[in-house]
């Protein structure tokens, strides 16, 4: 590549798939990938584009001049194109359109008009479409004759002659039929079209629901604007998945492998000065019983045992709630059910580690007072972080918080709070 | 449904798509889930037992007559009834395969052989293949005449006498050639076919990487037995990301809503059960310097501050890590610039808090000395909490063993034994 050896380095890359090509641009330093598309020229596959980790993409499109992108945006389905764009500022943005073709212009500003994580954001605006009243034999000459057809298409839509989505045809429907059948005859009515402006987690949870293949995408007055295939959902099932588990462990969404050291410094510090100031309001809590603890240390030995009991607990609990309500398998119609089970299974454990936790007290310290206190206290932060686990990504559902980023802050603020006020408190009343 | 009244109970459920009458029985007692089938009878869409939560299935197909089973599997593809049959008991499913006639039986026992969460077991095995030499014409005709074909299928596959993979087509492709064409001349060599034995994990890795809308699947002599879409493959995303979050808050992955109290309350325990030895090990470790804190409480109000930074700090990485090594993002390539990039992520976030507590401890207690120990500790915490974060994952990963399921208590241990450790032992050292 340094050598500006331009024929080994096509020889090298040209086979490669759009997905190994990507691998290979991020494990590359940031002007060798400039370098690197230059060198390929109109050999470089654009969808690699797409392919790549969010901070190398916009590091890439932000350098490389604006018509090399539009040049590779022209050969991108809409969808595709759409991606690429999106994250990008303003005026970079406009820089890239400005090089394409009229039509290619509207059609991808029309899709950036939807709002982000939109159905109209992922769907591809590329569909066949035709009346009812045409033929099979029609169809499939008319499919034959367009130079203009979508790279790979399943099905075609009927639409009435303002666009208004009537129904679909498989192709295997199609081609088992006979030229002189009429399209309406086979047209399939049961449709489950989307909304442009849904949002892509509904969508998603709508392919998984009725096992789609594909659907429809239509406008406010029903008119079909475009299609979203199950290859899409997959990505976005992976997306979302992936800003959930990362949200629950408080990192936002956006950390790739190759974010800078001080950009990923910064995503963590926000979460952990959360923290920080629940981990004081615990510390307070202990600093109440200061004088009980000078009388007796084995309580300060002791006492990290509660609260991180109650801690992994209700984290449990919260994890299972919070995946639940994202799945929509927690709603208002088995909430109280669930709060129910949940204060249950919290009971029985704490009884089970109460015992646990008091023979060990007993044989580890040699008293029965402190044994009998620890398993109390035990008891009540389990059922107290049962009832956090469940209740709090309830309530910040309710409220159109999304529980996946803030839940763990208030669940382990309750059962650290409640588990040194009760260990501590418990033993202020008895011991001394 | 208790009056018995069938013909409103069918009127009722009648139009319901399979998704919902699945969420429909789970909402319902078992024994009227039973009753509910049992009275729609040949009504009842057999679609529905595929879409329900686990829990409920198996209850359900343990109770409901062995004919009744076998006469619902007859009407599904085989992927929706090899997924139904294979979390049963042996018994309970050979009494239902041998409900079935002999073809269906045979094929369902192969797919059943193949390894759990393999390709084999969610594949489709109903695949049309043709040889090269047909025509165009060949084919379509050849589609309209059969009667056992799929419900739906978007390419044909192209196979030699022996059923080799020789390459696809898809139908528009099909669609779009004249009737004299031979297939030969429109088939797709540019397959990315998968092992009957590959991991699920990794279809859906090949499908998001390459973003295939299908794939064929061989056998390990390249013979075609069957195909894999991508709608089968987004629940195969969700499924795992679930499995992984779930397994990260250490809950084991088959929990649902609908479970009883009593499963539910052992599954937590197991975790909960490690957790309190890793926690007695902590407070082990607080015990040693029983001493030094009888001398300063201050020391037990501070210290759980330290071990939670240090928790939550090496929780963000190793979730980053965990998702990195499931998406293959994180590897040996890049692994030591990802090790070097968490220790001055620790060491910056170390810093920054360090000075935060230090300041902290100085206007709450008024004593400089205890300000600058906990600023150390809060450093040393930090830059192990971020190497921690990333070397446990990586080497359970190297071991084999998934990194989601044990990391947290392996970070979390070496977080709170440091944090204590490091915060007393220098309290120790310097005050006393």
């Amino acid at each position: 590549l340094e050598a500006e050896d331009i024929a080994e380095v096509r020889s090298l890359t040209g086979d490669l798939h759009e997905g190994d090509l990507a691998d290979l641009l991020e494990l590359l330093k940031p002007e060798e990938r400039d370098q690197l598309i230059t060198q390929l020229g109109h050999e470089f596959n654009p969808a690699a584009l797409s392919e790549l980790d969010e901070g190398v993409r916009d590091q890439l499109l932000a350098t490389l001049p604006a018509e090399v992108v539009a040049d590779a945006l022209q050969q991108l389905d809409t969808d595709d194109a759409v991606y690429l764009l999106e994250d990008l500022a303003e005026e970079d943005r406009n820089a890239i359109l400005d090089q394409l073709p009229r039509l290619d212009q509207l059609t991808l500003k029309k899709s950036l008009e939807y709002p982000e994580d939109s159905a109209g954001r992922i769907m591809r605006t590329e569909v066949i479409s035709v009346p009812p009243f045409w033929s099979v034999g029609q169809t499939i000459d008319f499919m034959r004759e367009s130079e203009d057809l979508p790279d790979r298409f399943d099905e075609i839509f009927v639409v009435d002659p303002a666009f208004h989505l009537i129904g679909s045809v498989a192709l295997n429907r199609l081609l088992r039929s006979k030229r002189h059948v009429n399209i309406e005859d086979i047209t399939d009515h049961d449709l489950r079209p989307i909304q442009a402006e849904s949002d892509q987690e509904d969508v998603a949870r709508e392919f998984e629901r009725y096992n789609l293949s594909s659907a429809p995408v239509v406008d406010q007055d029903n008119r079909l604007i475009g299609v979203i295939t199950a290859d899409d959902v997959v990505e976005v099932v992976q997306e979302e998945a992936e800003e959930d588990i990362l949200r629950l462990a408080g990192v936002s969404s956006n950390t790739g492998m190759s974010d800078s050291v001080w950009g990923t410094t910064r995503q963590r510090f926000a979460w952990l000065l959360v923290n920080l100031a629940t981990a004081i309001l615990a510390s307070y809590v202990i600093s109440l019983f200061d004088a009980t603890i000078e009388q007796m240390v084995a309580l300060a030995v002791l006492m990290p045992i509660v609260a991180s009991m109650g801690g992994n607990a209700g984290t449990q609990t919260m994890t299972v709630a919070v995946r639940a309500l994202a799945t929509r398998d927690l709603g208002r119609v088995n909430a109280f059910r669930v709060i129910g089970r949940e204060t249950a299974v919290g009971l029985l454990n704490g009884l089970l580690f109460a015992i646990l936790m008091a023979l060990v007290t007993y044989f580890w310290f040699g008293r029965t007072d402190l044994g009998v206190i620890i398993a109390l206290a035990m008891i009540v932060n389990l059922v107290v972080a049962g009832l956090a686990g469940i209740l709090v990504p309830l309530g910040l559902n309710e409220l159109g918080v999304d529980p996946a980023i803030t839940s763990g802050v208030f669940v382990t603020t309750v059962t650290d709070v409640v588990g040194f006020f009760a260990f501590l408190g418990l033993a202020a009343l008895w011991l001394l």
